[in-house]
């Protein structure tokens, strides 16, 4: 059994994974941390969990926890998760970080984003970018994993496969992306009250998202040059799901079988990513619940572009569930255990 | 006091027609009509019905209803609206149609996006686009008005005037468009039942939808050049609301505060357009059950290109109020009578 | 013109007080205060607002904002109220005060269900319940007047008429009545945002409403006689709108036509108070917007009980709408100005 | 392995089913069948299905079905199933039927509320009330149970253990009941579409939904007396769940410990039925997905009225989980098999 701990257990990541976790053969959650619970019993806080009722979230403390797990899964905001993670690695205890810490490669474009000075950039290179699908061989080698965020996930999955075969222009790309509500976190903020939200569509932090320079430098790689790309994001008045539109004009000569075969070339083996047949798009409510990317695409003919379009569960493939898809391949484990491909409909 | 009669008062742009007109001093509403529930009143199909809860449906007989009336609203399908347009004009009655069958100014493009022969090709020449900010003294002098769709008020208003100054590249327009249900209005299909809509989001009639020929034209004409565009539309899971984001290529020294200003200085003094200021982006929410077009914008220095955001309220601004706003100018009222500036909200 | 300023003008029921004033021809709003936004325009903080959109934010200061007004309207917590309640009636400024300090005569049922001393209890007796099917003779002398609670005006109109006519027994009555999100009020608690709302229902504060004191006081007075009933609150996952479903057991020999009977009698010229027919029953969407109580009624001949159903939007009848219909009576202005009867449907 | 067919896949009953079936080891599902999509893949018309994604669609032949399957779900409306039921039966299979068909035990009963004769009288005597928590031993043996109604399930669980003690007076007893919109089915039908239900809280179907008769039977046995109840049902704008709030005056010196001890004496051992603690009450959304019932509960003592509470997902416990906790009570499997105790949630 492999011993795991969730150090920030009280916001929907680390609510979906202990669901997860729940269904999970190989896997034993010794330790759920929160500041503000510790002491509690998770029924006490969340009267819905089953499996995991009786556990006490303690407090984050990295000496007590360590020696008792192999593996923790930090749900912590930036900053705050690198220090914690330096501190169990250097215990010998693996980390699955959901924060944004460990996915730039340059520290300096983080701290232009996120305006902060990373806590410690000497461990940033021991880091693999958690995307199973690109990453599987280093991931399975690596103690530190940057687990992707939500909006990467959902963009990267189509777009690195067109780049890497050239079909697409890289400096057209402009990604349209749009997420429920589930995306902005388990906190109380006026913003997010429901009435506020509710019967609203709306853009926000329009061209300075902080998963921009994440998605480019994953593209960039993909096309071996350096570009830069638009990514604006909407708020859904919905609990769970990103859908991405993308744009990019094709190369010359290049077709709509060609982009498809790309994408299926790519995914074919793939358990979690489903490339949909011609005339085919995805819903956000196919994959609620589930690990999956779908993704369905059209080639304009008219304006020579590719639409792409691409579905996740932000708090699954977009967070836990991929966190727990880079335990599987760390552990081990059969990369799919634990991980649901059929949705809750309706 | 002008009368007027609504065709098709049991769908939901003819509700809403219902809904402002009850607020509007100048305006008798002489006759509704319903094939379905012809002899029914009002209120015993929409009990929610106020000022006309009397009023009977009848039939929609061009001779019976068009000696009483001055001027027509036809909220009926396309190809139906065109027959009942021309024989509405022919008895003397000024015709604003909500349809989309005179819209486009090329039968032939109708036909292809249609996929149906224009039934009274004759007549288009007559019509007039019925967007009040950019054909308002046209409008003034005209009998048959083509009442814009949802999308295209939505898309143009922002888009003609940067065209109109040149400061956009024509061919980089990408226009990705995201309506609330209401949108697909009032009729008993499986794809509109709330559990396959309520939590879900997705893009449809992807690279074919209706409206794009729409666009094109006008934004063709404002360009002085012909071009194609890509236009994408999504469900959102609300009821009311149309949020564009729309993306173009800036020329060469074009700043952000040259595109404000030539939106500022279109639409400084309509009193349905408002234009944000610097870091401000429109809700849907905020123009909910409102006639507003509300727009923000971004240059993004990245990429070069405009970030540019516009909401409406796709039943007024985007169908009835705007088909009002045509009234008011057609009939010499005071433009903005009956047409609301404040949201409902929440 | 009547001189207004709105005291608590940044939560929804100050927000709507502003949307319904807007349309109020015999109304000047000269002052709107917030301590958090004091010195803000209205349109810094809510982008949306029309009419007032330049109007400042000031401090509540009584001394300064009194001279200037013929009438105030309260929206702060209870406690507060009372005494900014009592400081614009010294200084000769009618108030209409939207919290629950004035609505129950016995400060010592007040100190039960509200857990606090009352702070002005001497003023009470001052105070009119402002229900104005009831109470609008007294309405119209009163400088006091006590805003009824949301649920209690969904609960009162229905029931007042059948208690006083004998026709029901009062012991028997049970309320269970279910809420839209905005009645718990705008502010950021992790409860109300907006995924621990959405998809969810459930009841809340059972057996302990502090709304149940305040119905009891009415009923008892309709019946004129002593007994306690049963309220129980349910949250909605929509913005707007309550719906009560009342139970109580009909006295021998009493007919559904009686019931209906006695509603349309009390009801009939009442212009915000509609009785729906045999086999119709409310819904909230109906009244959305609307200064509305709509009622329906059914008795079960096979338990004797009659099932008694209305729906109003909690933030007009409910709450802003009432406390405007109320201003219009203390000032003489016809009752209906400025309030709708029409919803904003869909 | 257990060989099952699901008569009437395509509605949302069906859909659950096979939802839960796939995590079921023990179960292979060898037909679906539909008359409209008879010869279609389930993914053709379910994009989202995974494990059964390609099962073919067969029309509803029972010669050709029977010879392949041991046991039948029966998800077609009432009157349809009872034929079909009768044939299977004849033919060497069990049947879970969930339509209302079985559920009545005297025909009269079911006549008088479902407006048709019973098809097949003759075998109601053989059927099994399928709440195991009530009839256990009887579904061991059974070979025909009738799943019983989403509203039932949730109103029976808490109100039997209660009369069964005779802690309540039975003629005292008013469920006020609330439920998600798939509870209404998946047919394009105009009611259901998304902008008629959103935003909107109304009761329906007012002392005459067809699940009365059904709550009556159950609670008469438990009660061993003769008695009707009110039940009035409401539509929530969400997907999934029903809350049942009921009212009971509690007998003379019954206290709410007596109440809590009921019910806990009656499921403590119970997987599927989880009381709640003094002050706690159940919310939909902590059952989505799951085939928990959540009960609480408090006395009034000021009314001496019990106020029960319970929540199900209507499409689990509601439907299709308690079928499958059916059929594994009658394969003698586990009855927990594939039955999850854990919400997706948020």
């Amino acid at each position: 059994m492999l011993k795991v701990a969730i150090v920030g257990a009280t916001g929907y990541t680390g609510l979906e994974l202990l669901r997860i976790l729940a269904n999970h053969p190989e896997v034993e959650v010794v330790s759920v941390t929160s500041r503000e619970k510790a002491g509690q019993k998770i029924k006490d806080v969340f009267p819905f969990e089953a499996r995991f009722a009786d556990l006490v979230f303690e407090k984050p403390d990295v000496e007590n926890i360590a020696p008792r797990v192999d593996l923790v899964f930090l749900c912590v905001p930036h900053g705050a998760a690198a220090i914690t993670a330096k501190a169990f690695l250097e215990a010998g205890v693996k980390v699955i970080d959901l924060s944004a810490d460990f996915r730039l490669k340059d520290s300096q474009v983080y701290e232009n984003w996120y305006k902060t000075t990373h806590p410690c950039p000497e461990i940033i290179e021991q880091a693999v970018y958690g995307l199973p699908e690109v990453y599987r061989e280093e991931i399975k080698k690596s103690s530190l994993v940057a687990n992707p965020g939500c909006y990467p996930t959902a963009s990267l999955l189509p777009l690195i496969p067109l780049l890497k075969e050239g079909l697409i222009e890289p400096q057209s790309i402009i990604i349209d992306a749009k997420s429920g509500v589930s995306g902005a976190g388990r906190s109380a903020k006026l913003r997010l009250i429901f009435c506020e939200v509710n019967e609203d569509f709306c853009a926000y932090n329009v061209a300075m998202h902080r998963h921009t320079p994440e998605i480019e430098q994953e593209l960039n790689l993909a096309a071996g040059s350096s570009f830069s790309i638009n990514f604006t994001t909407h708020l859904v008045p919905m609990s769970r799901g990103i859908l991405a539109t993308s744009y990019a004009s094709v190369k010359e000569g290049v077709t709509e079988k060609d982009l498809r075969g790309a994408l299926s070339g790519a995914y074919s083996k793939e358990p979690f990513v489903k490339v949909l047949e011609e005339g085919q798009y995805p819903q956000t409510a196919h994959v609620k619940g589930t690990n999956l990317c779908v993704i369905g695409l059209k080639l304009d003919s008219r304006t020579r572009r590719a639409i792409i379009i691409s579905a996740i569960d932000n708090l699954v493939k977009g967070a836990s569930g991929q966190a727990v898809q880079n335990m599987n391949i760390m552990a081990g484990f059969s990369e799919t255990i634990a991980l649901e491909t059929r949705p809750l409909f309706p």
